[in-house]
């Protein structure tokens, strides 16, 4: 046992992971293999000594502080467990559904909420060009607040959820992957699919598609992106795939056959998004004030989603995959056909045999979250499990 | 007072708490004897630490879920008091008042909100036949969760109040006439009036009627069902608390006369509750969406009610009980006279005389709470306890 | 660096705190100096001890309440953060925004949700007459809920902006004159103008200005109030200002003049509020449920202000001060002109140059309440302050 522990350490040691001292977690694309390399190692420690009843908390009181605009059950729990794991009390700044403040209000509130935050996690994907936006606003915000003496410790920012990329979901899916595999060292040449699917709701975000090829391109994996015509991603994400995967060995191709994408595939991930232009379309209109604009987008959008109901992950299809066993993944929660909807992305039988698998991709969130804060908040990381390790305060007194 | 510590784990050594552990605290009927005074033993227990500045802590991390399906200000504080009491902290679910989901929804949601949830404490009152139920559904699925190494703890539930019964509560209620008579011991031949009162609001939980006759029923005490017609409870806990009359030596008895119920009581616990047929058709009607329906019978059953005004606790009833002094109980808030109402359950020189004993009525639930978690986490409770007590972390440092 | 913690537990041994223990802040003058001098020299140490990373919980378990009867993110974060640093767990009591309630319904309450709280801080500023009042029955019915053996501890409770005074905010503003101006001795003679300024929004609360006045007269410097005609301030406030002015041999001047009450101030505080008599007569109407009557005050108040659009903090009133260089203070969010309103408090200019002052002032507000809670659960506080710095518990695992 203890050597699994120590491998994750010397892992660690053996990475580069300085400039993610007192830093955000934003972006993917922004972060180094070797920086993204220490997350999941982190995340695998941070998990070992959990399951050994081993206390993880590395802080004895301070804050995390939550902005969600929108519901969200899973998301919260996630942050909420990270936080807690390490010691970490959550709390919520509610402020509505609204679009965003931004200049005076968001700097001071900003600060107002950061005398004892450690950590901010921001979950706001509604808005194309405006969710990662606001959350460098944010951490723009609380660092010149920290160097004017206001704070006391900088807060570091973890994006939950933006209009371009949702990094701690798809950084999970990655754990999940690599252990799936058996490794990270396993997964050059393998095929995923990162399929649109049919949905009878309406404006689903692009986060998911976009961090999946956004990240998944670094592995020397073979990254499909497959959708109906007119269900684009952001085309500045997919220049950073193809650049990626230029990089890593592998490929980055787009199709419109759902069936093409299934083929031999190692992996699929059929997910229903809203089009990128539809989406920025939706963000004018609302900042507009335009209801009515609004309605109508709804309207054509869902006419447009109903001509595509066949793009849907069914057992025939799954047949299709490599040795017809690819691993499916899904963020969660999924549209199933004749359970959650009528028709939707996914067919229960399909879904049946992968429950255990998707709830164990979820597992992920709130370690990689934590491992996220761990490796902004201490400046020597493989030193400081260590020190958990030998501290070995009991988690529970079973 | 260390001695009075020591009788506390003195007693808990005779008792079989095995099958408590990792496991729900769902009906007190549910529950061997032995369990019960387990649970009055531990509450007891962590009650003197408190009392004497020791902290009760066992978890050093850990999240306590909370799901409320109607707004609660007692019971959301007794539980987040005896979560942190235990070292966990609360983490909300807002599911909002709906008839609750099942199937796939709850299965997964109940698993998502779950990685690092040591306990789940649930109220879902509204609905006969639904909150007990999916209370099972719950705890099926996040065992089912664990097996497949989903979850890395088995998170237990704690029944909060459910359509069926209050166990919180009533094992509170038990605890604080336990203290008021000088012991357990002291309850053989003793007799309860469980009366149904008059209240001008309508469709209150048949939950503490029935949790009281399910409970007090095994003491070996005299049990009296007291209501107008058309007031039944559940006729499966009629059932259980006569059967269980039975084997303690007491018995069980019901009546359509307040005064009969009243006359020699030594604890008498006046309190409204909608008839059990009612409540059911509610529930159809609810699941229908038939919301003239709703109004219709909720009209016909505050006309009921209008008809026994006389249901009242009077200080003229209060002198025909044992000594014309019984112990008063309610569950809080009352309906006062000319206080909360203009005619209630209770007189307002009657409240005014017992207002201490049913603070500490009250005070009594976040302990019980504590002492069910605290039995479902430790595999040896009375060792643990006594860890506690060596352990002596000062709770304040006055 | 140790010295500086050792000035303030010196500063503190020789402060009479007795009084302070197990006891309520409602209002800065009921307090004496020596009481308000140890409120700053605990919250200077407190953050001493964060600011060196060094542990400041005297709590391992318990729980913090708070009660707001409106929205507020500034002072929710500054309790929570205050709570956190000593180590209880807030525990939100949400009752609304209505009228509150009286007589049983408060006394139940407060007993209920205190079987383990240590404080409960309150916002209550919207009805004049009713705020303070509601917190001393609070008070009032925890302590007889100890006295009669129902609480095992006394919930002691902070005054977080009542209709009468802020002493939260004032004490934290107070804090912050007295680093800018390098200790409490160098505040004699100095004079500060709190004064009324133009807001488009209607019905700010009294209590920052009546809060100055109160707090700000004993430390003998020069205190003006200034308004336009009809908006003057609680009576009984003046008066204390006026007879601790005279103690202290400082000042209390009244002035109808911004322009008089500018010049050559040392500190200025200009801010919006409503007029005493019509926050008066709105709770009078509120209680009657008169709501055309609230429309047509909000609407004769609104035009009022109009009245006085040159109520400003622009950058010529600045330039009147002591060397045109006053603090300029505010309890933020404020309304600057351009930028959260069209004419507001302020000059955009003005701010411009004072955010990071304010941000700092702002910043003092977790540790002075944090330093009340303190100092009402410590009985020895140099000694338990002493205690930390020894313990010297990481705060964060860096």
């Amino acid at each position: 046992m203890e050597d699994l522990f120590q491998r994750y350490i010397d892992k660690l040691s053996h990475l580069d992971t300085k400039a993610m001292y007192e830093n955000d977690f934003l972006l993917t694309w922004e972060k180094t293999d070797q920086e993204l390399a220490a997350v999941f190692a982190v995340a695998d420690a941070l998990r070992y000594l959990r399951e050994n009843n081993i206390s993880a908390k590395i802080f004895d009181s301070g804050l995390g502080v939550s902005l969600f605009r929108d519901n969200s059950t899973r998301t919260r729990f996630s942050f909420s467990s990270a936080c807690n794991l390490l010691g970490l009390e959550v709390q919520d700044l509610d402020e509505g559904k609204s679009q965003i403040a931004h200049g005076e209000t968001v700097r001071e509130t900003a600060n107002m909420i950061s005398f004892m935050a450690d950590v901010i996690g921001i979950r706001d994907d509604m808005y194309i060009g405006k969710g990662n936006t606001y959350m460098r606003e944010v951490s723009q915000s609380v660092r010149q607040g920290y160097k004017d003496g206001v704070l006391e410790q900088i807060p570091v920012l973890v994006n939950l959820q933006c209009d371009i990329d949702h990094p701690t979901q798809c950084m999970a899916d990655m754990l999940h992957i690599i252990h799936q595999f058996g490794g990270v060292e396993n997964l050059k040449g393998k095929k995923i699919a990162m399929t649109w699917a049919y949905s009878p709701s309406y404006g689903k975000p692009l986060s998911v598609p976009q961090g999946i090829i956004g990240l998944m391109t670094r592995f020397g994996m073979d990254v499909v992106l497959a959708h109906p015509k007119g269900y684009e991603v952001m085309p500045e994400v997919e220049e950073v795939a193809s650049k990626q995967a230029l990089g890593s060995g592998g490929s980055f191709a787009k199709t419109n056959s759902i069936a093409e994408a299934f083929t031999d595939a190692d992996i699929v991930y059929p997910k229903s998004w809203a089009p990128f232009h539809a989406m920025a379309q939706r963000t004018e209109l609302y900042g507009a004030g335009n209801t009515e604009g609004i309605m109508a987008l709804e309207k054509e959008l869902l006419a447009h989603n109903a001509g595509h109901k066949d793009w849907c992950c069914t057992e025939e299809l799954m047949k299709t995959t490599k040795d017809g066993n690819a691993l499916y993944l899904h963020c969660l929660p999924a549209d199933i056909n004749g359970i959650s909807c009528q028709e939707g992305e996914v067919a229960a039988s399909v879904f049946d045999c992968y429950r255990t698998p998707l709830y164990k991709q979820a597992s992920f969130k709130p370690y990689v979250i934590a491992a996220m804060i761990f490796l902004a908040k201490c400046q020597n990381p493989q030193g400081t499990l260590q020190n958990l390790f030998k501290r070995g305060t009991q988690r529970w007194l079973k």
